[in-house]
C-alpha cells in the first residue's frame, strides 16, 4: 500500500480530517495549562458513535462482531463495546487478555466473555494462557493452532481455532493445504472452536478489492465444504479486518456455507478510527476519536515549525504522513524524529510558538501502545487512566 | 538515507552480525522456559565495552563525550558511564531528566552532574524541568533556546545552551540567522552555559561525510567568532551524533576557536549499538548489546516462519529490515505486522518452530522505549529492571 497517495494525490487540502474541530477543545484551560506534551487523549463520545456505526453496518446484529482489542489496550474504552451486547473479543497478547479477562469479570453473574487469542503461542505464552483461562473460569478463552503439533502445547482449559493462512502469508496453513487445515482440526478434536482466516492484505481500492474478497471467500467455502465432508465441525468462523468488514457484512459470503458456521468479522481499528483508514475506507464514514496532542516547539527556518511528538509518540511504521493535524489547513508533517515533528506550510498557516496540535496519527494502533495513559474525554469532563494492555508481559510463573 | 542499501547491496551473508553469538546463550534454560517474548535484553558486558570504545576515540578524555540517553532510558545502563567518571549528559524528555537526577542523587557528596535538555521547551516542560532542577539542586540542569522569546519561558534555576540549526532543520535557529542566535545568547545573559548544534543528518558514506562534517564546523567558528566579537561568552558547544562523533574527536575543529569553548560530542546509540549504526558506522568496532527476544510461532508458507516480536516490540520506522538475527545466516526479516514478523530464508536456513532469535533492531533508541521493562546480563547473571524513563510525563502540579 502506498499511504501517501491518498494525501498526495489531492494536495494538502485533501486531508481528510483538516476541518473537523480539534478534540483538545473539550480540555478546561487550567488542566491544558498543566498538560505536558505529547499526551493521547480519546473522545469516548466519537468512539462510542464509531462503535455504533459498525454495528449499524453489521445490520445491527452486535454478534456478527468480533472486535480486536489490539488497538484500544484500554477497559474504559472496552466498556463501550460491553455496553453494546458485545461478549466476543479477538485480543494478539497475553498482556490484552489478562486486563480483559479482569473486566469481564464486572459482568453480572451468568454473563459472560468469549476471547479470541488471534495469535498462535509458544509454550511459554501456552502456558500463560491456560493460567489465565484458569483463574477466570467463567468466560471462555481460545487460542490459534496451525498444525497438529501446536495443539500439544495449549491445555486443555483453552479452546482451539484452526488459523488459515489466505495468502497474507503471517500465520496460519495454507488455504492450499487442506490437508494440513484438516489435519490440526482433527488433532483438535471437540476442542476446535473454529476457524480464523484474516485476509487484511487486501488494500486495494474497490472494486478491485471487493473481487478479490469474494475470490478469497470462494475458497473459504471450499475449505468448509471438505471439512464437513471429512465430519469436522466448524461452529465459527473469524475474518476480516478493517479494509474488507463492511464488504463481508454486506455480501454475507459464508451464508449457507457447509455446516452452516457463524460468521464474525474482527476489525478493531473502527472504534479509534485514523488516517490510514479513513485513506482506504472513506466510505466508513468513521471519526478520529483518537488524537496525539503536541505543542509547536520550535521554528528552525522559514515555512517550518517542529511539535513535540515524534516517533516515541506517534507510532511512523505506516508511512508519511506521520499524522494530520485537525482544524489546521495547509500543514504537512515531515519526517519525524525520535521527539520531534516538523511541519511545511506556508508561513501564513504556520501556529505560533507554543500552539497546540491536535494529531490524528496515520496508524492509531501502535500509537496507542506507545503511551502509558490517556485521557478520557466524554460528558462529565476528562479522568486520565493507564493503557492497561499496552506492551508485553515478561514471565509466566506456573 | 537507504537503510536497505548496505544490506541489499551485500546480499543476505553480508549482515553484519549474522555470525556473532546470541546473547540469549547467557540466560539459564528455566529462566528461558519462563520467558514471554517478546523480550529485550541487553548484555551489560558488551554495553561496557562499547562505552571503552567510545572512550577511547575520545583520547581517553571521557569529559569529552556529553552522552544522550534517549536511546538507553535505563538507570542501571547508565551506571555504566557513571563508573567511567562520566557526569555531563543529554536527554529529551522529562521522564529521562527525572530519572537520571534520582540515580546522579546517589553519587558521593560533591560530586554532581550536569544534565542538558537538549530540547525546546513549552512552558509546562519548561515549568516541570525547573520543578525537577529544584528537587534536585546539587545537579545543573540546562535546556534549549533559540529565540529571545523562549528565554522567558525557563526559571532562573535552569541553565540556557542556545540552540543553532547547521541546516537538519528539525529545530534551532538558522545558522544564517546569527542575528537571531546573537540575540538569543544576550537574552540568555549570566545563565548562557553554550551553544548546541546537532548535525544529525550527515548520513552521507565517508569522505563526503567528513567533507560536509568540516564544512558544518567552518560555519560554526564563523558564528562563535562572531558571538565572541559582539562579547557573548560561549563555555561549551555541544555537537555529534553517532555519524559525526568519531570524524569530530580526531578532527578536533573547534580547537583554536574564537573564546576556546570546551567541545563535547553526543552520541547515544553507541551504548547500545544497532544495525543502523552499524551500517553506517562499521568502522566503529562497536558490538550490539541489546536485542529483542523472539520465538518462531508459525510456518504461513514454504521458505517462510513468522516470529512473535512485531513493530510493537521493534521499531519500524527507520525501514527494513527492521531487525537481523545473531548468529543465523541466511535469514532476512521481511515487513512486519504489530505483533508478527515473517523471515524468509532457504527451507534448510529456516529456525524450527518454538526456535529462539536474538534480534538486534535496525533502529534500538525507539525499540527500548517500546519495552517495560529490560532483561539486563552480566558476568552476575540476568535481572529484570524497569525501562524507568521510557515514555512521557502527563502532568505538572506547580
Amino acid at each position: 500500500m502506498d499511504t501517501n497517495s491518498g494525501l498526495t494525490r489531492g494536495g494538502r487540502a485533501s486531508s481528510p480530517f483538516n476541518s473537523a474541530a480539534p478534540l483538545s477543545r473539550g480540555l478546561a484551560p487550567d488542566l491544558l495549562d498543566r498538560l505536558l506534551t505529547p499526551a493521547l487523549l480519546v473522545d469516548l463520545r466519537a468512539a462510542a458513535r464509531n462503535v455504533d456505526r459498525v454495528i449499524a453496518w453489521a445490520g445491527a446484529d452486535a454478534d456478527r462482531w468480533r472486535p480486536h482489542l489490539k488497538t484500544t489496550k484500554t477497559p474504559q474504552i472496552w466498556a463501550l463495546l460491553l455496553a453494546r451486547g458485545l461478549r466476543a473479543f479477538k485480543v494478539a497478547t497475553t498482556a490484552e487478555l489478562r486486563v480483559l479477562l479482569e473486566l469481564l469479570d464486572g459482568l453480572p453473574a451468568g454473563d459472560f466473555g468469549d476471547v479470541l487469542v488471534a495469535y498462535p503461542q509458544s509454550s511459554a505464552s501456552a502456558r500463560r494462557t491456560s493460567q489465565l483461562a484458569a483463574l477466570h473460569p467463567r468466560h471462555t478463552v481460545s487460542v490459534l493452532v496451525e498444525e497438529p503439533a501446536a495443539v500439544g502445547l495449549v491445555r486443555p482449559n483453552v479452546g482451539l481455532f484452526v488459523d488459515a493462512n489466505p495468502g497474507m502469508d503471517r500465520t496460519g496453513a495454507p488455504y492450499d493445504d487442506v490437508d494440513r487445515i484438516l489435519a490440526t482440526a482433527r488433532a483438535a478434536g471437540p476442542r476446535l472452536r473454529g476457524l480464523h482466516a484474516y485476509e487484511g492484505h487486501l488494500h486495494a481500492d474497490f472494486p478491485e478489492r471487493g473481487v478479490r474478497i469474494d475470490a478469497c471467500f470462494a475458497r473459504l467455502r471450499g475449505i468448509l465444504r471438505q471439512l464437513h465432508g471429512a465430519g469436522v465441525v466448524v461452529a465459527e468462523v473469524v475474518t476480516s479486518g478493517t479494509p474488507a468488514f463492511r464488504h463481508v457484512l454486506e455480501t454475507r459470503p459464508l451464508e449457507g456455507a457447509a455446516g452452516e458456521p457463524l460468521h464474525r468479522v474482527s476489525p478493531g481499528t473502527v472504534v479509534l478510527h485514523d488516517l490510514r483508514s479513513e485513506l482506504e475506507n472513506p466510505e466508513l464514514g468513521l471519526e478520529p476519536a483518537a488524537v496525539v496532542l503536541s505543542r509547536i516547539v520550535s521554528r528552525p527556518r522559514s515555512g517550518r515549525v517542529t511539535c513535540d511528538a515524534g516517533s516515541k509518540a506517534l507510532a511512523a511504521e505506516a508511512g508519511s504522513p506521520v499524522a494530520v493535524a485537525l482544524g489546521i489547513r495547509g500543514l504537512e508533517a515531515a519526517t519525524p524524529n525520535e521527539e520531534h515533528l516538523p511541519l511545511d506550510g506556508p508561513e501564513g498557516a504556520l501556529p505560533a510558538l507554543g500552539g497546540l496540535l491536535d494529531l490524528v496519527p496515520m496508524h492509531v494502533c501502535p500509537t496507542v501502545n506507545l503511551h502509558d495513559r490517556v485521557l478520557l474525554l466524554d460528558d462529565d469532563g476528562v479522568r486520565d487512566v493507564p493503557v492497561a494492555a499496552r506492551g508485553h508481559e515478561l514471565f509466566v510463573d506456573d
